[in-house]
């Protein structure tokens, strides 16, 4: 399905903004005016069995924690706080305890983290259709002037990244992850970044769709990248469900930042910089070669 | 899967709701403060290839408009106005093009209700997984103080529904029905009705639900029901997706709504009135039968 699919997702993109809507389809979030200088941010991600995890043998509250965690991790990219979130389920060939504790991994997750699971729809699949379809619309909030978005990058900007990459699902990274909201919101607050987004499909992928939002190519050094444990290089630069940020820095903060990112949140590392946008290349390492082109395998959700 | 889904559908009302949140799962939308006395409103449903349309034989972009509008519904239930929404879509089995159309079905009937399309996203499905799930969260804006809920019913006001019931597969309404969105927002802008929903799962249940809410028993006149084309009583009391809204109006104030009800919207019919509740019996006929225990089929999502 995946040409089919890469139409409908260059689709969205295409739809009208309204002037209530000063952020659309194409980043981590939507974002909506909602008067007093808020805005309403709006993201919906999907997590389906045998898709997004293994159906035999993954926990079910662990998955529903997955489902909650990914879009929290859309909430972080903005430099937002969740609130409320709504969820929907449907399901063929499970039995209820299953399913029970699936929304209760999903629950339990949202107490949590402060967010309220205030609606959601139940339906079924059709009986050849053994699966379970999941979905999770979660709402969040930030104040306008604090927002970031992918295309604030400029043309001498560091590029960072939180915690590690690379290995996440071998080392269930994917399940155990904890969303960089912390992180996120202080870089929002401080106004030291330019640009932000979480990894979910892989530091490259990731890293061109930022360079590309902010009409710059992203010069990433390879040695520089932090790894899981697991991880080499190549995992760490193409491997997904990292739900890391991807940040940049105009270089006169550097310092600033790296003084004062507060010690008890995930590490960042610089990995990089914005250099002028160029051929049709997004991702490049020092030596200029482009990364993306020749890289390993990758995923995409 | 029917009573699995059950349980699930029982679990999500008993979910703690916020300070921020006055209405949570259990009504057609939740309802979260924004502050200035404006609440914002938010549903999430779904339809499900083979399961709420005939994947062989239904236009794409018909179905993409019936997901949208079933959501339009549920903002009308409430009397307030569609803003924005957010679309998910998983799929196997159907070429580009199919999908395309039916986003464009989604996209082409939120343009005609001036409904912004700011989010998505696209998945697979499992290989042995041939349809498509697709979700759709509405958002919408209604204020504080006009807002109607399923539980403002008391004892003496009269039941209403708007235009008319039953028959709606084979008739096609549950395509081409328009969503009650004006008669849904001077219902609740006149001060006129005391509770509302939509009628998706039948008269029926629909009206046991609004019963069960506003902690009454609604005696419904089976000969004063609203009969759409091809439907006997029977269906215009069981069938699904009608998509009208049904209300209750304080006796005292029944002239006043049937004099000021525009002209231009749909019709609307008194068909029953609320009496004190009693027995475990939601909905009863003029002579105290109950209505729902033996009913016919009926249509559940």
């Amino acid at each position: 399905m995946g040409n089919e699919l890469d139409i409908l997702r260059a689709f969205l993109p295409t739809l009208p903004t309204a002037d209530s809507v000063p952020l659309g389809p194409g980043d981590d979030c939507a974002a909506i005016e909602i008067g007093d200088g808020a805005l309403l941010l709006a993201a919906v991600d999907q997590l389906i069995g045998d898709v997004h995890y293994y159906r035999e043998s993954t926990a079910p509250k662990a998955a529903g924690a997955k489902l909650l965690k990914r879009n929290l991790s859309d909430i972080a990219a903005m430099g937002g706080v969740p609130r409320w979130a709504l969820l929907t389920l449907a399901s063929e060939g499970r039995d209820a305890e299953w399913l029970l504790r699936f929304c209760r991994g999903v629950a339990e997750t949202a107490a949590c983290y402060d967010v309220n699971l205030c609606g959601g729809d139940i339906a079924s699949l059709p009986q050849n259709c053994r699966t379970e379809v999941t979905t999770l619309t979660i709402l969040g909030t930030v104040h306008a002037g604090k927002m970031l978005r992918r295309s604030g990058a400029s043309v001498g900007d560091y590029l960072y990244v939180t915690g590690a990459l690379g290995n996440s699902l071998a080392s269930g990274h994917h399940l155990t992850f904890t969303p960089r909201l912390a992180e996120g919101r202080f870089l929002a607050s401080s106004h030291l970044a330019t640009a932000m987004m979480d990894i979910s499909d892989g530091l490259l992928l990731d890293a061109a769709r930022l360079a590309e939002s902010s009409g710059v190519m992203l010069e990433i050094d390879p040695e520089r990248l932090p790894l899981r444990d697991g991880a080499d290089t190549a995992m760490a630069l193409s491997d997904g469900e990292d739900y890391e940020l991807l940040f940049t820095v105009p270089a006169a903060f550097a310092v600033e930042l790296e003084w004062n990112f507060p010690q008890h949140l995930a590490p960042i590392r610089r990995i990089g910089r914005a250099i002028p946008a160029g051929g049709g290349t997004h991702v490049c390492d020092p030596t200029g070669n482009d990364l993306l082109k020749n890289r390993r395998g990758g995923y995409e959700h």
